[in-house]
């Protein structure tokens, strides 16, 4: 998906909120922006997916505060939230008339938890709606279908917290003796999860935990395959199924020419608008 | 009130607004935001209220696009919107316990028809909220008291549409003897009323209307006392009381020093915060 013009408001008042995580000196936070507009008014084209010009945005801010990863606490408080709700989500799962399309639910569920796109959340709301709301029947059929064939199956992740959602529906893959690498973003960006999370999550006892991109200031909220590590292109292209969690992993993969199982809360007008959905709803999409 | 760095998004989103008014060329709304963005670039000051950074912007739009009114269609139909439910509002006050009371909540109310700060409204819902909802008891009987002793009352214009709602209070002002001014811009800034609109409304067979400001891309969407006619002045030191509408005037004249009510319905976080209020609130507030 191209950035559109309205990503750019976006893109500032981002900014600023990572910028009020790392100081409260307001002084900081102008030349943050300013810097920022700086980098804005010289792109060339908005053909290139938002994840790219967000990896730029946020090394900005990053770089001009000193700071390696202004989203840590955040972070840590989505870990210990989601840690804490694990048990229950676990017994919603295994309770469920069909525990793999729960699991499949509250994964996407979880994609909810993104400090990145909204402030405030309400778990237990988006948790009954994971009971209560459907998801696409066809979709979802050959999701299934394509999981019980698969040997390998590649999982794109998201963002910290959102993580222990993921965890339910790879802990049943690993049920069904699926092979299954799990994707990080190789350094910290925005509120998305990294080794260090999806270890603390307890991924990698199902699953092998692989960090997407290479090199300093490559990781982008969604994954990039000009910045991608040959192994993470290599299970790109041979796994037999792709799941990509996130909106960001949709802007930067729609177009991909490979066929993925996106995995995503409508958060964005603009996502909406690509995917034709409203704001809000559970998705589960093929694209080839 | 002072502009702060969060008014830097919403001025991009905004010029974004108006540029999509004036045409579909993206490469020209391209070439607005890059301009905006460099303007936001090089204020060395954020000390002055959000109306003059937002005069500038709105300046930048429509000389980049060459053309002088970007809103003009948008309020053309606020005023054709209001000026059909009007007899129902002038039922509502005659037919109101107390018509005065009922006649200040409508023009508080009337400030939700602001295209340049929400997309969507419901007017009747709204007119509910005037019947249903309180005002601060003090500034009500005080702002009461202060019209039924004043001679002449300024009383400061917002938005098209927003005007047909001051007419049922204007109208009970001229009922009660006392003479009106009603100040507008002077020229087009985002959808606010200008002589053309007050007219069309009728205002000025009720009160004379009279521009606020002075010469080329000096109209902002808050009255600016730095740009204002002399003859503004004169009444702004003189009236008896003043009336101003809307958030764009309670940002530029919070802080004038003259006692000014101030009637308008919180859209924006920051006012929110300032004016000690949360979002959606009716509010009637003194300030000396």
């Amino acid at each position: 998906m191209r950035t559109y013009l309205d990503c750019i408001p976006c893109f500032l008042r981002q900014s600023l909120e990572a910028s009020r995580m790392v100081t409260s000196n307001e002084t900081l936070h102008e030349i943050v922006l300013k810097k920022v507009m700086r980098y804005l008014q010289v792109i060339s084209s908005f053909n290139n997916p938002p994840p790219e010009l967000s990896k730029e945005v946020h090394a900005i801010v990053r770089n001009m505060l000193n700071c390696k990863d202004p989203y840590r606490e955040v972070k840590k408080k989505s870990n210990e939230m989601a840690n804490e709700l694990y048990p229950r989500l676990e017994q919603i799962v295994e309770e469920a008339k069909d525990p793999f399309l729960m699991a499949t639910k509250l994964a996407i569920i979880g994609n909810v938890i993104d400090f990145g796109a909204m402030n405030r959340f309400d778990v237990k709301d988006m948790i009954n709606k994971a009971i209560t709301e459907n998801i696409d029947d066809n979709a979802y059929s050959r999701f299934k279908e394509s999981i019980e064939k698969a040997q390998t199956i590649l999982y794109l992740a998201d963002n910290a917290g959102e993580i222990f959602f993921d965890k339910l529906l790879i802990k049943k893959f690993a049920e069904m003796g699926k092979r299954i690498v799990y994707a990080v973003k190789n350094n910290p960006i925005i509120n998305d999860a990294t080794i260090e999370d999806a270890k603390f999550a307890g991924i990698d006892k199902f699953a092998e935990v692989l960090p997407a991109d290479e090199g300093q200031d490559k990781s982008a909220p969604g994954i990039l395959l000009n910045y991608a590590s040959s192994k993470f292109l290599n299970y790109f292209r041979n796994a037999d199924v792709i799941i990509a969690k996130g909106q960001g992993n949709y802007e930067s993969l729609s177009n991909s020419g490979r066929e993925i199982f996106f995995l995503l809360v409508v958060k964005c007008p603009l996502v909406a608008r690509d995917i034709r959905a409203d704001i809000g709803k559970l998705i589960l999409k093929v694209i080839e």
